[in-house]
């Protein structure tokens, strides 16, 4: 299902395009796709080029192991994201590669390559919904993640599936019109609070 | 300077276009432009729909608000990032706007909306460079940032410049060619450590 952003000034098809369903499909994605999708994140930008992230990958073609992926999500997560064919653990490195000490940007460039994934997506067809919601604790177990990396975001992806099949509460959010504080309220000039539209 | 990411499996085009130049021109960027960067930052998903994202943009049309954020930089950067006609500083909000407490993905979800802009850069022929070097203490007291919002980076935005203008050692950065990690080193199935691709 197509849910184009309006927005008040133009930007890249691409980027109005992308949106976050919960009615997937598990029609399964091809291999070399689902490369594609990683190679786009490998070539986001990152603090001294460190390349915080990791991911872990489980697909429908796998069935235990996509159980155990699903099996970190919470609950509510896992009642529609069960039918995407591919689910994704994204991990950072929280400590720099190349030097002693912590890597505050790990998170940030994290989301930068995250939205590299999620654009080469829909530039193939597939939809991604990106997760807060899931266990931490169970992942790191699950995979024996090292304590310098740590389980940010969980990420289901797939082609649409039918929205009637969600449940009533997911279904009427699937139809919802798509939200954003205008620019206005976040895009200053000279001093905080000062819009640089005005 | 156009500088192709060498890809291993196919992406996206305008992804292989993006990368971060020092060598900039201070050519004027339309305000159109500079709108339709935040708009496409403004269309990147977030926990909770919570838009962490804020901006603070100086031009160089505005001499003494450039250089008050120009300051703000480590002077290796204020050497080759005084020439971008934009600077932005970009802050998250650390809290929930609809909740009581901190928000885990603020940092993760700045870096979503920023990707978003840098590629809506390329789309217009301008380049960015992300910066982690600079003063947070210095961006919080010249704008006088809550401590709910946290300042996490900085972004030259500009057309291109002329690389023979660049001292030495940035021209050879500026010709380098650009690395990552194969993918076999970040991208694993079933248990940490073990490539999908293998």
């Amino acid at each position: 299902m197509e849910k184009i952003a309006s927005t008040d000034h133009p930007v890249l098809e691409i980027l109005r395009k992308r949106w976050s369903p919960r009615a997937f499909s598990n029609t399964e994605i091809e291999k070399a796709d689902i490369l594609s999708l990683f190679e786009a994140a490998r070539w986001a930008p990152s603090c001294f080029n460190d390349q915080p992230w990791q991911f872990i990958i489980a697909t429908q073609d796998d069935e235990d192991n996509f159980h155990i992926m699903l099996d970190c999500l919470v609950e509510k997560n896992q009642v529609w994201a069960k039918n995407a064919y591919l689910l994704v653990i994204a991990v950072a490195k929280i400590t720099f590669r190349t030097r002693e000490s912590g890597n505050r940007h790990s998170l940030h460039d994290m989301g930068l390559a995250i939205q590299n994934l999620m654009l080469q997506a829909t530039s193939l067809g597939l939809y991604t919904h990106a997760m807060a919601g899931f266990s931490v604790e169970k992942a790191r177990e699950n995979y024996e993640i090292p304590d310098d990396f740590q389980p940010i975001t969980a990420i289901a992806v797939g082609y649409p599936g039918d929205p009637e099949c969600l449940s009533p509460d997911l279904r009427k959010m699937e139809f919802d019109e798509r939200e954003r504080y205008p620019l206005r309220d976040f895009l200053y000039e000279q001093k905080w609070g000062k819009s640089f539209l005005s």
